[in-house]
């Protein structure tokens, strides 16, 4: 197969890589507006050809990724479908789906568009970001598979089965409320946490001596690029204000009944919360 | 050396494991109001002989560790210095230190305690949540060592230093400040982001499908215990509380600026938060 990425970042590098590791891609061709990205591409071994020419790439391809960040990616799949003929399957990798599905819903070529997200990242980005073996074990959600030809569909389930990715099908409106809930509003609260004890550095260095692991593990995701998230926020904003409207309740709630010194409340607000563990491993 | 440990959980267990493993100690007798517990840390390994007489446990051994929750250390702690000699070198592991020197304040064998704060944890407790190595290369915190007796203080850095831990120096206002920011915010955080998404789940149980690397490294720490954590909220509460202020109102700020579609301001806003690489690795 021969495999076109557009974006070679960390989500298409690192399907650059496991598409060799697993044979899938005998060869692979790389696009991206950035020549070092480029350059760095061909040099990290991710692909094979790096090319200019947009419509000669995707129409030289069997499956077209478009990873490239949300902004990007509501003018760049049109114009990868307008090059698509009916032997391309193409997809995005996307964290949010309807605004994208909107603006290809009419295009001549969609049915030969499916929509995917891998529910799989790093807080890092970037050719040298990439990793082997990222998707293994990880989500790939589908959105609205009925509306993509069904050969488009089986080339999808294949190749993401082979990655042995669990396929979940959901419709773009649910995928885009359930991400907010899931992976939008983490990054919020990391990069928050992150700016309230910035804040506090200012007035004292010391504290950094005791960043220990429970600190990194919740503040890790705020080293994330305000490149890929805010047209992540943006286009899901909606659902990204109701989840954020949850939380600072929760908070506000939590920190009451902290302030009132109810104590039992507060126990009985993290029991309540320990029912996580039914749902993480 | 002969150690005693009062309280055989994850930290009290884990540090009985290191203190083997280094061969620092050659007999740890371990007593737990939890005579399951002491079952449990016997079959683990992680103690050599259970013990009920707590004067008795005190004064055979050359150092003494209390590793029971904050509320409970209030008052285990006096008991401990009550049967302690001068042979004795007797430390907590505990999260808040302000309340508890106070405790000791006037103690005749205050001199014989020297209060640390292994940065290190999990969000499991019990004797079987013990890990070996769960010390190494993180920070211990010593408060106040200027009120401890110097051989006691030389025993500690002796034994934390051989368990490859990096030794910082603090005062308890101080230490009880910092871990505000660096631990205990992140929990509430955790528990608030845990309490958002099970309120979201009565609604729609498919959500979880999505659950990725993110959301668990940002709600794993809302797996922790209640029984640790309401008394260490409890005794830094004006601390916690003012962290809190802080991170609700940077959650406000972002949530303005989303609401608003200001994205350059969210753009810089994560720029900042990103800041945050400088500190962790």
């Amino acid at each position: 197969m021969v495999v076109t990425i557009i974006g070679i970042g960390l989500i298409g590098g690192s399907l650059a890589l496991s598409l060799k590791e697993t044979g899938l891609a005998h060869h692979i061709i790389g696009v991206d507006r950035s020549p070092d990205n480029q350059r760095q591409a061909v040099a990290l071994g991710l692909i094979d050809e790096p090319a200019q020419d947009l419509t000669e790439a995707v129409q030289r391809a069997d499956l077209v990724v478009v990873a490239v960040p949300m902004d990007a990616m509501l003018t760049v799949l049109p114009l990868v479908l307008d090059a698509a003929t009916d032997r391309q399957t193409v997809i995005d990798v996307g964290s949010t789906k309807a605004l994208l599905l909107q603006a290809v819903e009419h295009h001549p070529q969609r049915s030969r568009f499916v929509a995917v997200h891998p529910m799989a990242g790093t807080e890092y980005s970037g050719p040298s970001a990439a990793l082997p073996g990222l998707f293994r074990d990880k989500t790939l959600v589908i959105c609205d598979a009925p509306r993509s030809a069904p050969d488009a569909v089986a080339r999808v389930e294949a190749v993401f089965g082979r990655l042995a990715m669990r396929l979940v099908y959901m419709d773009a409106t649910a995928h885009d409320l359930h991400t907010a809930y899931i992976s939008h509003i983490s990054h919020i609260t990391s990069f928050a946490l992150a700016l309230t004890v910035l804040e506090k550095e200012k007035e004292d260095e010391q504290i950094f001596a005791l960043a220990s692991g429970g600190f990194e593990s919740t503040v890790r995701l705020a080293k994330s690029s305000p490149d890929m998230w805010v047209p992540i926020f943006r286009q899901n904003r909606e659902n990204v204000l109701d989840v954020l409207d949850e939380h600072i309740h929760q908070l506000q709630h939590l920190r009451e009944l902290l302030h009132q010194e109810n104590y039992p409340a507060v126990y009985q607000q993290i029991q309540q919360a320990n029912l996580i563990k039914k749902i993480l491993k």
